[in-house]
């Protein structure tokens, strides 16, 4: 037996976190065994290269270097908590994964895509999501978003240009694996939100236990 | 101009630290700019995940998690540390560098020579040493030489046929490229190696300078 790996990326702010629990919730109420978990983070060892990463102090990282990390943590979450997870069952939830140093660090950065996807395959051992729920909404209503929130991490302080190359580069990855990655937008209400990725994660899994009991 | 750049390697306990720190002195006096530096570490945010990376209580660290922070590390070190030393035409003296990482998780951990090589171009933006002096020393000593310096970080606590894949794969590359890394015997007298090394690095950089001249 083995379970489903699920992945919601999307810019700060569009709400994953959010609709996250909210889906959560909906999956133990009809019975599944599901694990909320979350990128950079989700093992004690993931949780000290997050806070290297996030510390607005480390103002000189290199490009690669905050790559390198963000792919060592993954390496980490993958080993402790998502293999382990999916060799029992469970369904994983995971806020953002692989995609997200694609964009992030390669739309975004500008580094080598190509560089970043083999280094996501030797991290992750060739783990790739089942599905993947992605987030959509434009770059002037996320800036507001996020300063009402009050502090900002060193990634959420980066430009305006660097936010529109991160949406662009999402909605490319989308393009380039429509079966896998699902657009959603993010503009409507909570509700209507989460009613849209329902229905996407109820037929992924209705198909799945379709393969399953060929 | 552009400066030179010179690692040593080989296992822990092979007397690395003392001979750069005899070699520095040496060149010194000749009238080089030197830079000592040393990995993991060689910046604030590389002696970080140094302390990650060493820290006993992580036995749970992952083969590929440990891999990819040595990459971060080193990413960073180049890009703040040894690049810039280098533009500015110094003699960069590095205690460790990619090389340990193809043999201490590649020889030694198993995970593939060929992706922590790709890995080591990204991390290094392709930068190589001019010239790597191996130490090179039986297992049994070192094992000697380990224990009697009391307290064993988590590197150093591996069992004894870790150790021999550590010298085994120094000497692979060795004698895969015998024109960058030379090969030191360790066994003799602190200051009979001095002398061996400070042999090579002088034909090394005298070479060097009649290139530069033509």
């Amino acid at each position: 037996m083995t379970g489903s790996f699920i992945t919601f990326e999307g810019p700060d702010g569009a709400g994953k976190t959010t609709q996250l629990t909210l889906l959560a919730e909906h999956l133990r109420r009809r019975g599944h065994a599901v694990r909320l978990t979350r990128e950079p983070g989700g093992t004690p060892l993931s949780d000290k290269i997050r806070s290297l990463l996030l510390d607005p102090s480390h103002s000189e990282m290199d490009a690669r270097t905050e790559a390198l990390l963000y792919m060592a943590s993954r390496a980490q979450h993958v080993a402790e908590v998502i293999g382990p997870g999916l060799a029992r069952g469970e369904v994983i939830l995971c806020d953002r994964f692989a995609d997200s140093t694609v964009v992030y660090q390669g739309a975004a950065r500008r580094l080598a895509k190509q560089e970043l996807l083999a280094i996501n395959r030797f991290a992750t051992g060739g783990l790739i999501p089942d599905l993947t729920i992605l987030l959509d909404c434009d770059a002037v209503r996320l800036t507001g978003r996020r300063k009402s929130r009050g502090g900002q991490d060193r990634i959420e302080r980066e430009a305006e240009a660097f936010h529109d190359n991160v949406r662009q580069g999402f909605l490319d990855l989308a393009a380039a694996e429509p079966e896998r990655i699902k657009l959603v937008a993010a503009e409507g209400s909570v509700t209507d939100v989460h009613n849209a990725i329902v229905k996407l994660v109820e037929e992924f899994l209705r198909r799945r236990g379709k393969r399953e009991d060929q």
